[in-house]
């Protein structure tokens, strides 16, 4: 029985870009962090050390930093689609390029209640990302949210779960809900207008945590999923990643005071791990 | 020569709660991590293992979560307040309490342009943060503003510095400024109003950063602290800390590309740190 | 068209836990984190917020507890074993239980020469993972390195790659070599000694690392994996991530001294990353 | 009333640098970070933008590199004193120079038994820390541990303490100790051999700790600091920082368990923090 390469890829990571857009005094400020992997036929570089097929990571890093003068001028995805078209179309060995784009969230400072020019301030946790896979034949792109982190104080409950000999649990009709969540959809073609789908989804998502009635984690990322394959139809499916950031209340009696749902213990860990994906059929 | 116990300290860290203040449907959400330190008589706890003036820093961590329920209504600096007259007027053995409290940022949700009762998403990286200083004759009240991330695409230049046989950097006229900038200030009393304060100093401290001609971090640093001693009488100092969070122009050069101030390589290290307190005379 | 949930998947993740193994007065101390995720008939709980099919995360962290007692007293495979023995024999509704284990890594202290019987220092970033993944029929085993840190200060080369028109890297026949390594292997069997089998591959890793003439990652990646199998019959397959941990050689030649291959950058980011898996025919 | 400034000071931090020393085919590897920073009479910089008496952080950066060549040849602390003296003695505007240096720690990986000669692993979590302050009259080097996880399964109580209305902890005779810790010692000279000194002192530290049986966080860590000052001449003050990794018995009794003081969970947050300084009478 022999011994023999499987799946294999490589690429640089970390690719930490930003660019000043310049609209005269009028700046738009973009920060992003850009991954690249590619497949293909690199066995001889994995058996005898033959780098002749191999395109060094260092000069994938300078390409994303080249490419970005000219390429990175809108959307994440726009650029995203222009480098896995470099890639892809100058490497004859390669099979499948991968190109995943992590935007920071900055936005305009607010002075004397004005948007300023030039000034800008960090935006949240949350980032806007991009997955673009592209092979000879077939090019996709993944877009979604990642680090969301959003929480709701009533309108959740959890109840009427199973019981066994390991159960401590109580049952509430009105706890915290919170998640740091991580939400990737997939687009059904790649001529879309990508900002404005994601601007439009994204509020979608954050409307429909807002008004569910949650029985559960469970229960709202579907209803979050469903929402979004009703109202766009460019979005084949949508996988939702919604880790609890749990908010336990906090145990006051052995003080003599009433428990009134008011203060909690915010903990990170051990937490509740819940994913799906909502797709057509 | 002797040996004995010199500068001595303990409490709890990192007690970190929530709250939600309801008012009707409208709910409010608040979460802090609190941090207790006690100093006072010890000695016989670190030389013979007496631990009968020791208050334990579990106990201390109840109490923060017992006290939040009456006294955490407000600031953090009035909660702040209320914690260290409890750890002092009830332990004569302790001399000094000091608490220090940070507030993490949550802002609600706006969902179809309204702001939405009880939903709510992260907020950013910025976090308010007091330390109260407790004797049994004074009491202080430090504020600031932690983890701020803030940038500005121009009006940042560095010329006419120091030259010598390890200088390799260019001067510019046109740079990224960005910081992430922690700021702290003396309160002259106890009896202000901390949140409309904080509030204004804040806004004081960003408009001045957007609208400084900077000629070095320093120079921005201490026009900021100038501004809010002008601006603020309850402000006895104030100091800065200001990371540089480098944007370094990528050199496009090998690569045919003329330069053009327009892509940066964001790094985190190594980076310039620069700090200064502005005080009155 | 309509919309339907795929994929999904629940469970509790970062149960920390610590035990102490008690002979006579020699200690073993363990610390390990797990993570446990069920598939399983959960559709209602998406759909209608039928909760009478789910077992709460909280009941999975107290089962893990509870059973660490009885069943963590070896390897953690066999605690994994057990584990999601447990989860999938009592829940009818559970298609497949999946159970991961990350073992953190403590050493006895060394105090004149001699192994302590009861005190610890932390034994490094690396760890000891395994992923236990049983359904009705199935079970199988994973197990591997994780943040193994390693680095090799020559017999690391990297030349005769492709140049196009964004390479600037030179070529290099000696470099270091270092990578932030996550290694994970397939068992064929369950019935195995995993401790020493974990050892004794572990072993063969480093080995092949420190041994191998390095013509690129690709080259030691592949020889590490290839001697793995060779020495292993009970490894059907082995996965290697391997990250650069770039260490650049500073260019001191612009204050006047020479190159001699001895000072170098430490750098994160942007980083190489360099996966492959190596199976058998 | 008049606005000035007050304390400040400038430098470069997380300058990352390694280093391979070679004796022939046997080679060393060191990996440091330095921070530099510079205080003296910068007023015009901050309050005109004047920057003739800046030397800029770049350069400081530059300089760093250039010394190690010749200077890093030994211990952190002969480096840090090299670079602190060629600050403080090239630049006049300069009243303090601060240089701090922390040292990973790496080792040789152990093949067959054997120490290799070029191959190294991650050496845990473990730091050596050193502080050179020099100003044009004075110079003193502060070192120390950063970052030391240590842990003793017995050996370890707590009891006798204050009891109030919000006391639930509970008395013990047995239970882990265990702490992240952060020490460092003054040292009486300059004119010191700081390698042996510093592995005699962390081999003390950690021969107390193990031995001790300790009544108190705070009675360990005065035993550790006298242990120190007994022993060892040249060290005039040592400070130690000892936060507590609470490792809490899991409550097994809902699950008809007993008590056996045998199961934990490991907790991050919150966490108790203990700190002192032990001097010379």
């Amino acid at each position: 029985m022999g011994i023999k390469l499987g799946l294999n890829a490589y690429g640089k990571n970390a690719v930490n870009l930003s660019k000043i857009i310049r609209h005269g005094n009028l700046h738009e400020f973009r920060q992003i962090s850009v991954n690249v992997s590619l497949e293909g036929d690199f066995e001889t570089a994995h058996t005898t050390g033959d780098n002749t097929r191999i395109l060094p990571t260092d000069t994938q890093k300078n390409t994303v930093y080249a490419l970005a003068k000219e390429h990175f001028t809108s959307s994440i995805e726009a650029f995203g689609l222009a480098l896995s078209q470099h890639f892809q179309s100058n490497n004859p060995q390669v099979t499948q390029t991968k190109v995943e784009i992590i935007e920071f969230c900055w936005q305009r400072m607010i002075i004397d209640e004005i948007a300023h020019a030039h000034s800008f301030i960090n935006g949240g946790s949350e980032k806007h990302r991009t997955t673009i896979t592209q092979t000879n034949t077939t090019t996709s792109v993944t877009s979604g949210i990642k680090d969301l982190l959003i929480l709701k104080t009533t309108d959740s409950a959890f109840v009427d779960y199973i019981r066994d000999q390991y159960t401590t649990l109580k049952e509430t009709n009105d706890r915290i809900f919170s998640t740091f969540c991580e939400i990737e959809w997939d687009y059904a073609s790649t001529a879309v207008d990508f900002t404005v789908l994601y601007n439009s989804i994204r509020a979608c998502l954050l409307k429909t945590f807002s008004a569910h009635k949650s029985l559960s984690v469970q229960h709202t990322l579907y209803a979050m999923g469903e929402d979004v394959l009703n109202s766009f139809k460019e979005v084949k499916e949508i996988t939702l990643k919604m880790p609890n950031k749990h908010h336990i209340p906090a145990n006051l009696e052995p003080f003599g005071m009433e428990h009134s749902n008011e203060i909690f213990i915010a903990t990170d860990e051990p937490y509740g791990y819940i994913t799906g994906t909502v797709t057509r059929d």
